[in-house]
């Protein structure tokens, strides 16, 4: 390969903070990317060759958007897949490619994929509306989740009692039982299109019950060696049978008695593999770009314990950003804050992350929640 | 401090490799800044908010682009000096100072300012022609260097015999005595307007002589503590002295017998701190912002060996670059490329780096040497 990658023209699709941080690596590579979103004020505006602002949802938006473009990448599973699907077509190469899009949009078709391939994950049935879901009479208590367009805690819901019941999503969706589990894991995975596959090394999360988010994740596990390379294997698994070219992430439960079963997938950078940009000798990010740019995949080993810790807008705030306690937190060794350039916060908003690193892991647990304590998206 | 960085508009004075790789960092910081450059094409015009290309050298120019920022910084000394003095009398945050970039921008200042400070230094005489050394009589050797705007070998001179002298620069200029040292080292040091102080370990540096260049930098340098804890005295010294804000990159020579002499400064991340974006657990361009912003200074210590390759134009290449065997040293664990997006390579530009960290010293070095066998830029 001579030219390396300044001849590449490539496109995002969507501009937020993975957005943001792709481009951050991507600058490494030569590679000035063009970006799609809808928000005029995206985060990565000022960081691109072409910032179009437009639907990712839209066909023809799409289309144009990639018609002149050697590679399309996405930071977000809701784009227009008949469009990339027409690019793939005309011989744009398009990482993830749409059939893996296509089938991590729809959870549904998602739980298909693994039963039909021996995958672990919770038993589950498709409803097509809350009426059809009503008939069923799903013993109680059971999680509903949209099929498509849930995202960071959205779609999700938890049906306790028939009063629950009533307000149902009425949608397509899928019924989970209600799984009682020790720990969320996840592994991210990458396979680049000489099918070589490497994982990240297995982190364990910690959410926010009341925002249904990741609030802090620890990176290694320090889970048994046995189960995370179950979680490890499991994740090569899901990657090889997709095929799938590019980053994987895979959310997995760990329940009581030491099963481990899939809960979803991301076929992009993901929060829960944001500790590896200081945390991992290669990040998630230097890591999908070499899977979609046929790069050899780099070594994923941890540089000491890492410790994310999302900061997320303030409950009860909402309007132009500010940031308290930061200039106090920098003055701790080992802190490294990551801003989305986002102006507008509103309650559980992801408007950044700050990522610990210490070789003593109590230490690092002490330090991320002093970080929690002190750092506040207000306005 | 409430309101974070996303409200400081910040510029930098050249949109170079260096403010690129300080693009990435900003970034994390939430500012997108204004960059002014002469070159259409330069290395920053798709990272920034506002791109105006023009001279760095001229008064209104500078000014213009200055005078409805928050805070301004540099990437190359080379720019004009009275119209940042006057954007800083008009209460534009300036830093490097302008009164520190004007004493670095003459060698013939900075030595004098050695002196003054007992720094310890080559012996110089200054000289303002070439009449006027060719008067002297000088033995030979010597060194004549430009006392303005010499950079990257530009504007250094070995006098070795009267022919030599014919051809010696007609301006400005000093005289140093050929120094035989041991070792190139350099110390990083930064302050911040609070007067905090931190160096980076001492690093030792390897030379191209043909291109005199730094081709090869080892971080931390093997030199007994007792040699690194000097170096690195000094540079606080000399940071203090100057009472900079910002980075400020002390280069030193090691004399054969043990004696440190300061060869000169730069104000700003240097070619001999590249090596900390992943070597150091705070990169170069990190401290600069912590520092410029006013911010606590952060943990400079080692994460294993790292030694930085220069990627340089191949001699006998100009035009278009390609660059050759990036795919074959990606292969290897711990290998960090950085591209700095030049379209157009010409023998000895600085056309990118590669990083090696490993924790066996003896490995990187081999890697090294094998970057330096593989990857070639070319047309």
């Amino acid at each position: 390969m001579k030219a390396f990658y300044g001849d590449l023209r490539t496109g995002i699709l969507g501009g937020g903070q993975l957005g943001r941080m792709l481009i951050q690596e991507a600058i490494n590579f030569n590679v000035s990317v063009d970006i799609l979103d809808p928000d005029p004020n995206a985060p990565c505006k000022d960081l691109c060759n072409r910032f179009v602002q437009g639907s990712l949802t839209d066909f023809s938006t799409v289309y144009n958007f990639g018609k002149n473009l050697d590679l399309i990448t996405i930071e977000i599973e809701k784009v227009n897949v008949d469009a990339l699907q027409k690019l793939e077509d005309e011989g744009v190469l398009v990482y993830p490619q749409p059939r893996v899009i296509r089938l991590i949009q729809d959870k549904g078709l998602q739980k298909e994929f693994f039963k039909q391939n021996d995958i672990p994950t919770s038993p589950f049935r498709l409803f097509s509306s809350r009426r059809h879901l009503e008939a069923a009479g799903v013993p109680f208590p059971y999680i509903q989740k949209l099929r498509r367009d849930g995202y960071d805690g959205r779609g999700v819901y938890k049906v306790s009692t028939a009063a629950d019941l009533k307000q149902a999503f009425d949608a397509p969706s899928l019924v989970e039982d209600w799984i009682e589990f020790d720990k969320e894991i996840a592994v991210i995975v990458a396979r680049n299109s000489k099918d070589e596959i490497k994982t990240f090394p297995t982190v364990e999360m910690e959410f926010n019950p009341e925002a249904n988010l990741v609030e802090f994740l620890i990176s290694p596990s320090s889970l048994p060696r046995e189960v995370t390379d179950r979680a490890e294997a499991l994740a090569v698994k899901i990657a090889s049978d997709l095929k799938i070219t590019g980053l994987l992430a895979v959310e997995m439960f760990l329940t009581n008695d030491g099963t481990i079963l899939v809960n979803e997938l991301a076929p992009r950078p993901h929060n829960s593999g944001h500790h590896s940009i200081e945390g991992n000798r290669t990040s998630q990010f230097a890591q999908h770009l070499r899977a979609i740019f046929g790069l050899p995949l780099g070594d994923t080993a941890c540089i000491g314990n890492a410790i994310m810790v999302n900061l997320l807008g303030e409950q009860g705030f909402e309007g132009l950003a500010e940031y308290e306690g930061l200039d106090k937190i920098l003055k701790l060794d080992g802190i490294y804050v990551h801003l989305y350039g986002k102006k507008f916060t509103k309650p559980f908003r992801k408007m950044g992350h700050v990522t610990v690193i210490d070789d003593d892991r109590d230490n690092a647990i002490s330090k991320a929640r002093l970080i929690q304590d002190t750092v506040k998206v207000k306005i």
